[in-house]
This record gives C-alpha cells, structure tokens and sequence, in this order.
C-alpha cells in the first residue's frame, strides 16, 4: 500500500529538485493539497510556463521573457561598465543593493580545467564581442573566490591586456560581523593582502 | 530589477509550502529550470490533478482516487480490527512495517478542547457507524501522546464503553537507539507505567 499515484508522482516530481529528500517530498506534495485553488492553478501555470517563456538575454545572458532583459533594456543604466557575474541569480543580488548602475555580463559556469570546462564552454566570447562593439571603459569581476573564479579572473584579464579597459574585481576580505577567529586562512589572507589605507 | 514574471511567481508559489523561505524558494524555482521536459511535465500535471483527482475513501477516509482506497478495497485484510490514525500519511508508516492486517480510520484531526476542536470537528462518528454495522473486535488508537492525542483516545475508549469492542492503545515509551539520558520526563514516566514483565 502507497500513496495514490497522483501523490505519488508529486512526491517523485519534488525528489528531483536539489536538496529534497524522500520525506521532505512527501510534506511537500501533502501540503500541496492545502493550497488554495489559485495559487495552485499558478503554480502549476508558471511550471508548465517556466522552461517555454524564460529566455536569456542576447546581449547579457540574463533571465527574460523578451529578447532583452529589463536591465539592457533601459536606458538609464551606465552602458560603459560591464560586471560579470557567474549565474543570473547574482544580479538579483547585486540589484538588491542598489548601488551599481551598469549592465551584466552572466558566463553561466566558470572556467575549470580539472572538469574540463575551457573559455569555449562557457559564455565568455561573447563578452569581448561586446567590448569591441560597445565602448566599454571598465569590467568588474564579480564571481566567487574559488580556484575556478580565479582561473576565470585571470583569463578574462590577459584577454584584455593591451585594451584601455580596466579589469577590476570586487573585494575579497573578512565579511562584515565576522568574527577574526572563525575566517579561513586564505580569506585572511586576502585580507591582509588588499588591505586598505585608512590614514 | 528582479526575476522575469514567470521565475517570480514560481518563487512566490513555492514560499507557499510549510518551511520553504524566500532563498530556498529561489534555489527550488531556479532548479525546475534544470528537470527534464518529461518531469517538468508530470509535475504540473500532477499539480494539475492533486486536488481534483484525490479524494477520500467513504468507509477509513485514507487517500484515493476512488470511491475507495486500495485497504478498504482488499478482501484479505482482517475486518474485524481498525486501527485509528490521526493522518492518512501515518498509514503508510504503517503499512510500511508491513505486520498489520486490519483495516485503518483516519481522523482528521485529533480532539482539541483548548483549540475548540471538539469530536463533532474530527472524522469520529463515522467511526462509530463502522463499528455498530460490522463486527469490530478490536480498536487500536495509534494517534500521537500529546494532550489532544490522550484526549482523543480517552473519548474513543468512553464511548465504546459497555460493547464487546477491545480497545488498545499503542505503546509509548523510550525509542529504540535512544540514548535514556535525552528522553524527556514524560515519555520516561509513560515506560515506566507501561513496563513488560520479561521473567
């Protein structure tokens, strides 16, 4: 004795999503059933929307629904500055604070040679596509701090080496409320490496 | 800026579901971007169906897509036993175990006088019926020992009272692996009181 297969296939259809188990799966589909009406109608709308209406970008590779995304789309944002990104969702994030006003570049991976992902696996030609269109003045390097990351940095700079454009790439240090004890080594390293004059 | 329409309404039915935050709600809704086409589509399907084609047995009240469920419907279960659970998932825990043969009634609920969930608000009289139309021997209360689960086998065993029905109530005690130091009060007094002669 199971679970009707309705529940059931529920249940299998949520174990394949990253991070969920079995039992998790099975609260999951239960609860499901105490939706309301129309929120479950959206839900099941926006799967069945999710993989058909979602593009990316060509220009920036972000999510959109149209051929442009909203950020290449307007007209307000500093068309000089590119920040790379390695996934659509950073920009969220980098939205979020509010500060930046240029556009994005998403590589969607990072170069690693040990799993065999070179610079033509990844959405990096076209960057340099658009630094030669568009009269970019600077790109800011904004993926995480990894051994790939860094490959990636690295390689994006030596392309660019000879042009006017500044690489830059965002601070790696101690964040902010850490406590000194609990940072790793090479974070700390980082840290005492860029440090900062302050007087 | 933040996600494209679609991706955001994901997010948003996703938040919906019991312990699903904001940041989990984006992994999850990014991630059904990854399943293949097939289970995207037994996903809204099932979404779809859930709570169209789910129903609940007429006689226990288990989940099915009938007008009863596959327990209810197997001649070679023992009907003269019931077992009462407060949820259809706790049946299939049950059955799992694989060692009973009776038939299940599920509640819907546990009797509540705080919350003013009084037996009139939970699936009881129906149980009541079964046992005054078919010959029950036996009644085993497999709810949880909470206030409202002592609460509701205590009006089961009251009102059956005087009829040739046994009632039985699982065993509460210390789990198996459980180390005794970490077994609340309760529970230890519950092991106590239901102690096994073994010699």
């Amino acid at each position: 004795m199971n679970y009707p297969n309705t529940i059931r296939n529920l249940i299998n259809c949520f174990k394949k999503l990253p991070g969920i188990g079995e039992k998790t799966a099975e609260r999951l589909a239960l609860a499901t059933m105490k939706l309301d009406d129309e929120i479950i109608e959206l839900f099941y709308d926006s799967l069945k929307d999710i993989k058909i209406k979602i593009k990316r970008c060509s220009i920036c590779n972000n999510f959109t629904e149209d051929n442009l995304c909203d950020i290449c789309k307007d007209e307000k944002r500093d068309r000089s500055t590119i920040c790379i990104v390695e996934e659509p969702k950073n920009i969220i994030l980098f939205e979020k604070i509010g500060k930046y006003n240029g556009l994005y570049h998403v590589l969607n991976g990072l170069i690693s040679p040990l799993e065999g992902i070179n610079p033509e696996d990844i959405n990096i030609d076209s960057l340099f596509k658009r630094i030669d269109e568009v009269n970019i003045k600077e790109i800011i390097i904004a993926v995480k701090p990894s051994v790939e990351g860094e490959t990636t940095a690295l390689y994006i700079s030596k392309m660019l080496e000879g042009t006017n454009v500044v690489v830059s790439k965002i601070a790696h240090g101690i964040p902010i409320g850490a406590d000194i004890d609990y940072i790793d080594t090479i974070t700390l390293e980082m840290a005492l490496e860029d440090r900062k004059k302050i007087s």
